[in-house]
């Protein structure tokens, strides 16, 4: 008897232990996966409220952004209306989804900063500010880029040693062109490692494997990665090639970043697209 | 009985559990609210030390710098002593406490820097220095800005999304005006927030409420801030209008940091005094 | 009896939390200390991939780059193949340990650069290229370097409030030539703390100790650090002179350091060497 009771508040025990884990906050050093705050469009009685991500994303609007504010920020006078997509955690997957709201909507990006971030991670998180002349138009911008993110986290991999982030559009707008240089129009993709030496490989694997035009290279000291810790390689060609560079890359990282924590799985954030 | 011995049992196992849990490290997305180490003057027998604070604080001063070390800092020569402010989190509760060591001792502020740091969070740590000709003024300088620290801490709050901060003086002094370029003997403050997204609402909410002076605008990619994730917006003014900016720009932005962590509470670090 | 039976789960429900506890990720404001992943030198089938080593550092190596990537990252043409070191923990350690790689082998050091990192901490991860006309003296360097790794984390000290880092050799060479400004062939030194006001105490310590020339003073916002919470001081001089900074040095970081989280301990990373 007294083994059954045992085990019965054993039972009791493990179960209370398990439900405080699972709400416990995620692992600091898994940033690209951790931050899963659903949108919540309702969780704040704001106007200037959009919605939230994942990846600790949040989007506001400003109607019309005070004079002297609108000096100080130095944004061209034409854009009375701001939309604002920030985060926390990941660049990549907000530049993308904000060269998706471009296209989408009457709005033009203002500027697109890479703070450094990921809340311990060895990357990014993002400031991104969408002009637009009337707010409904930075609001819908918003609402687009925050319903892309989920998708552009796709391929997206972290354990607690780093992360890799892989990127693709089949025809670049205004948000690549302005964060990386992208050639308007043609398809365009970039690969992410951090720690930079795996964002070393990811280029050169990327680089050979098929033909694509390399557009940057952006290391920790050389201007690009606000000294995160990555390296971020840019290219452009024809869309099977592009894919391409980027499939076999994808392949290369995974094994490389599982070989640093054997023992932890690589989970995409959300769905891989590519 | 059985069921009294469960209970008896979890009651001890949940007890240990609690006390476990209180002991165990604070967040570290809640960077500004957990380094919460009490001030242990006595804690450390060396001539140099002064004292901790919250956020990781320390403060230690140099009765007469190394003449090599002098040259290498680039240190005016007239300041054979020097106090040291520096933490691992928060920048703006050490230059507003600072702001009133300077005012309140005979010393000097050598150099104000703000790394990137927070220990995961989105913000800053900072180093001070303060020169005096005379060790106890140095020592009075960075013993007043220790004590200090508690209330300037008192308007910043965190969640493991990020964090706001608001700070305000009625009148600015030499380091307010070295780190910010506020206006001498004005009223000055500042609105921070982090993620940058939520920091160029309080800026926007703070330069509607009154009728104050712009001064500055720091975001991740201009150059002032060392690329953490956060927008620093500063203004001087009117005292009441200062004030009522400050307490705009706070109701705001706790709606919006909320929204991004529901079932988070946004405590203030200590106690707030603005 | 019913309390023996208590005692005997409470002994179950203990050891089972133990080990929980002990399969916890470490926590992140020991950064120096955590990422202790064994070499596995097996666990990656890739022809890349060298090895990895404490402080989530990785070692690969590229036989021969690709000619788009070689222009994007502007290396000297002349070496085909290059060796990879990264890690998101620690920079002194890597540099002084590809200082012993470039003395061994017939490689040379084409870059460094120490992005912000620690996993959270208030140093640096760091990216070591080295360049060699033969993928396999490329591949040599980067296992001598990641073997001296273990040793170079010797004086390394951390706990959650910060981490001193302690650097010798009796004979510099061209990594730390390159990265720090080192005299070629004589002895050379490191302090470094962080918060940064922790470092610049042990500047001063070390400079007093003894008779050594500075060679470099690096704080958060002078260029030297990628905006880490770090001072970095650097010194050449007589080999026994070199060491006796340090070793001044040395004892009061952990002092003072210790003053801030008292309850904690502050242990090697590995075993101290010098």
């Amino acid at each position: 008897m007294n083994n059954d009771l045992v085990e019965q508040i054993m039972g009791e025990v493990m179960r209370k232990m398990d439900s405080e884990a699972a709400s416990a906050p995620a692992q600091p050093a898994a940033p690209e996966a951790k931050s899963c705050a659903a949108k919540l469009p309702a969780a704040c009685g704001l106007t200037e409220f959009v919605g939230t991500a994942i990846g600790h994303t949040i989007g506001l609007v400003i109607a019309n952004v005070d004079s002297s504010l609108h000096e100080q920020m130095k944004i061209d006078k034409k854009y009375r209306s701001i939309g604002i997509l920030g985060a926390r955690t990941g660049a990549g997957p907000h530049i993308f989804a904000a060269d998706e709201a471009v296209k989408a909507t009457n709005s033009e990006i203002i500027l697109i900063e890479l703070p450094r971030d990921t809340e311990g991670g060895a990357g990014h998180g993002s400031l991104i500010l969408f002009g637009a002349e009337d707010v409904s138009d930075a609001r819908r911008a918003v609402e687009v880029a925050l319903s892309e993110v989920e998708r552009t986290f796709g391929d997206v991999y972290g354990n607690s040693a780093g992360h890799l982030e892989f990127q693709y559009t089949a025809r670049a707008s205004t948000a690549l062109n302005k964060a990386f240089g992208a050639p308007l129009g043609q398809s365009f993709g970039i690969t992410v490692g951090g720690p930079a030496a795996i964002g070393v490989l990811l280029a050169d694997t990327a680089a050979k494997a098929a033909t694509v035009d390399a557009v940057g290279y952006s290391s920790p000291g050389n201007g690009g990665t606000s000294f995160s810790n990555e390296v971020i390689f840019t290219f452009s060609g024809d869309s099977g090639a592009v894919r391409q560079a980027i499939v076999a890359a994808r392949e290369v990282g995974k094994q490389v970043l599982k070989a640093m924590e054997p023992d932890e799985d690589l989970p995409s954030s959300t769905t891989p697209y590519i």
